[in-house]
């Protein structure tokens, strides 16, 4: 079948067009894929060419994926674009956006165009828009849209009907109705299937769904993520704190949190922004990731001043300098794949406190186990390198002491820094990688000059 | 508000009364818990407590919740449930689940009991069944679930409104039907919005949406993802080879999907299995990990035998020793970022053959920045600790040298791992670090071998 292309095929040959277009500069060429192509594929294709020609692609895209387009690319990408675009193209990339998608993107525009906007906007819009405003844009509030259709719970299905009938469309999405009492209580969801469905005599408070539970508007976008995914919700009503109802979530607003949230996990424990422009200006990439090697370098100093401390007995078995990075290495490794382990469990709520010690111990176990197995392999090949069972046999123990340390402390670092309330996917291995070199370099060099002098 | 606890602290309370329970032995005062838990809280639960506790635990799921329950537990955790069940627990689990859902349960399931549950099927859901089964489970046919609606293009919205109101009921998450030819073939989605708003005596033809293109049924469920997260779909219709329809996907099954692509790169990059069970048997472990250390002691190896090459230097000059740590580790964290930053551009399509160079020009500026400013810095240290200029010079000169060689190398490894077909996030860490490590012991003691030996 033609369409079972790899989705990498297809980026790679749009890709491969762009770049022919933009080295002829036969750009109108572009004109036809760009129009066949959804707001997010412009998006993603945008951030994969370089930032000095992205105006110049810009500038095809159609007018009406502009205001979608800049949602979908990251914030680094919009705010140059942001920047290159005249006020009266901004403004017209808003128009007809849903009030949710416009209040994530009028935050990033300039002052000029967003006042332009409210004012060009009619009074119920400006008040929902400004209403979703008020909200943190990592909350309930701040993802919601308050494009609700509500009904009351004492009517009939046939009046429902009826009245939609009349409405003559429904907002994007739509596949339920939320019922609220006189004072704009959130009292049920009836979904449109049943509203076709069940016989229109029934009144709309004997069939409602009142299982879905009300989100708080303050509720963290993280929460509402879980929930969405616990719950299997296509979509959920949000209340404010006197139960009121003030909008409603569906679920790709979610998918984007759900992505957000695994992409974030990933760059942080390189110490990259999610954020970061594959292609963001050299001296821009170079000074933030100046910050993480300095933070590296402090810890690597850290590991080499324990080393120092073990000069006169370097100098006399140079074979202890050749092995150390071993023992050092072998830690880190062990070490990491605890510490993986308790980040996605603390991050999916599957690893806490009351739990962390019965882990701690199969951990341990596991350590101890490989710290034999690989202990034995190493030290039978550091003494037949260099004719020394001492120095194999202190080998061997220095690697299950290492493995006992990495898995201490692939349990103990994530949940310490959660009580400190550091994301321990940003630090995290940091941390563990200076202990695990701290204990492999010591217990290794340390039994060196215990054994080995002469 | 009550409800802004935060996830963790609710997971953290949740662990609690269960530990409580354990220990106490009243088992029973969690049944309220239990029954108040949707069946992905619970089979989180599950994975939460130590394996020898859970079957103690399962027996008090609510048996509605059982068919589901085992759907959201990891592989593992789910084979050793099963293994627990008597068949005929496990038969009265599958009642009432989706076919979609109930297909990918099956597969796990003893073959005696695959003979029950398909034997107590009507005919036509049997077949249904059948046909999910039939295509890989991670494929557009294996998350497909084939209870669409479907009406024909030439029958007026008000005979589909009667024809609804006759049926009585719609499968789960029915927002849309599919408007197929005489012949089978789809032709349209129809909202269920439309049905209600527009004039019943337009026919569906007229208002069908042709937008949506139907996913083949051999597409990967990963491109399945990319196409919902692309244009933010809801759900879409599957076809066959001859463009016949065969099912529909909503996007509560894609979620999944998008979740386990993130949690397999952040898994796979410690060498660990996504469905690895955070208490799975010791010896299991063990085992596993072995092999990841193992590979990486290979590596270790191949480093270490670039430092033997200077046994004789080292000898010499201890303070080699002390300082070679660094400039591998430095190293090591620099060409981790540039990887980090290509696999997740290659697994967005955002990165590929067409576009690495320029990348390749940015990450290499990055480097020399990055290593002349560490370079220096670490130059400056050296010198004053051990009283020698020239070994400052060095030590500075290599750290810009294996920058240089990490950006290369971070450049490189995937693009040629994704060639062979190898997955970047498995492989692609453990091949930078030895590349890096031994660039930066070769060229640290090979620059001290050149210029400090008397």
């Amino acid at each position: 079948m033609s369409d079972a292309k790899t989705t990498e095929d297809q980026m790679e040959s749009r890709l491969a067009h762009l770049n022919e277009a933009l080295e002829s500069g036969r750009m109108r060429r572009l004109k036809p894929m760009l129009h066949s192509l959804s707001p997010a594929e412009i998006g993603l294709l945008l951030e994969s060419i370089p930032r000095t020609k992205r105006e110049l692609v810009w500038r095809l895209v159609p007018e009406d994926d502009h205001g979608e387009t800049l949602l979908h690319v990251n914030d680094e990408v919009r705010a140059e674009l942001i920047d290159a675009l005249d006020d009266d193209v901004l403004l017209a990339a808003t128009e007809g956006m849903p009030i949710d998608d416009l209040a994530d993107l009028i935050e990033d525009l300039p002052e000029q165009v967003t006042r332009e906007v409210l004012h060009t906007m009619d009074l119920d819009n400006r008040e929902r828009l400004e209403a979703v405003l008020s909200y943190p844009p990592d909350s309930a509030g701040g993802l919601m849209n308050n494009d609700t259709i509500t009904v009351r719970p004492d009517v009939s299905l046939d009046v429902v009907r009826r009245y939609l009938q009349q409405r003559g469309t429904l907002p994007d999405d739509t596949e339920s109705l939320f019922v609220i009492s006189r004072y704009g209580r959130y009292l049920g969801m009836l979904t449109l299937a049943k509203l076709l469905t069940l016989d229109p005599e029934r009144d709309v408070s004997e069939v409602m769904n009142t299982d879905i539970e009300a989100l708080p508007v303050d509720m963290s976008a993280a929460q509402v993520a879980k929930r969405f995914q616990d719950l299997d919700l296509i979509s959920a009503p949000v209340v404010d704190e006197n139960e009121k109802l003030v909008g409603r979530i569906t679920i790709d607003d979610v998918v984007d949190v759900i992505r957000d949230e695994a992409e974030h996990s990933i760059m942080s424990m390189a110490g990259l922004d999610e954020e970061e422009d594959v292609f963001a200006p050299i001296a821009r990439s170079a000074r933030r990731r100046a910050t993480w090697l300095g933070a590296n370098l402090l810890t690597a100093f850290l590991a080499a001043q324990v080393v120092g401390l073990f000069e006169a007995t370097l100098s006399q078995v140079v074979a202890l300098a050749v092995l150390m990075p071993i023992v050092a290495s072998m830690g880190g490794i062990g070490g990491s794949q605890t510490l993986t382990l308790m980040i996605r469990g603390l991050s999916l709520g599957q690893i806490g406190f009351g739990n962390a010690k019965t882990l701690l111990i199969k951990e341990l176990a596991v350590a101890i186990i490989n710290g034999i197995l690989w202990g034995a392999v190493v030290g039978v090949i550091a003494q037949v390198w260099f004719g020394n069972p001492t120095l194999g046999v202190i080998i061997a123990v220095a690697l299950v002491i290492n493995q006992i340390g990495a898995a201490i402390a692939g349990v103990a670092i994530p949940l310490a820094m959660k009580k400190m309330g550091i994301d321990p996917a940003l630090a995290g291995s940091v941390v563990l990688t200076t202990i695990t070199d701290v204990i492999g370099f010591g217990a290794f060099l340390g039994l060196g000059t215990l054994f080995l002098l002469r």
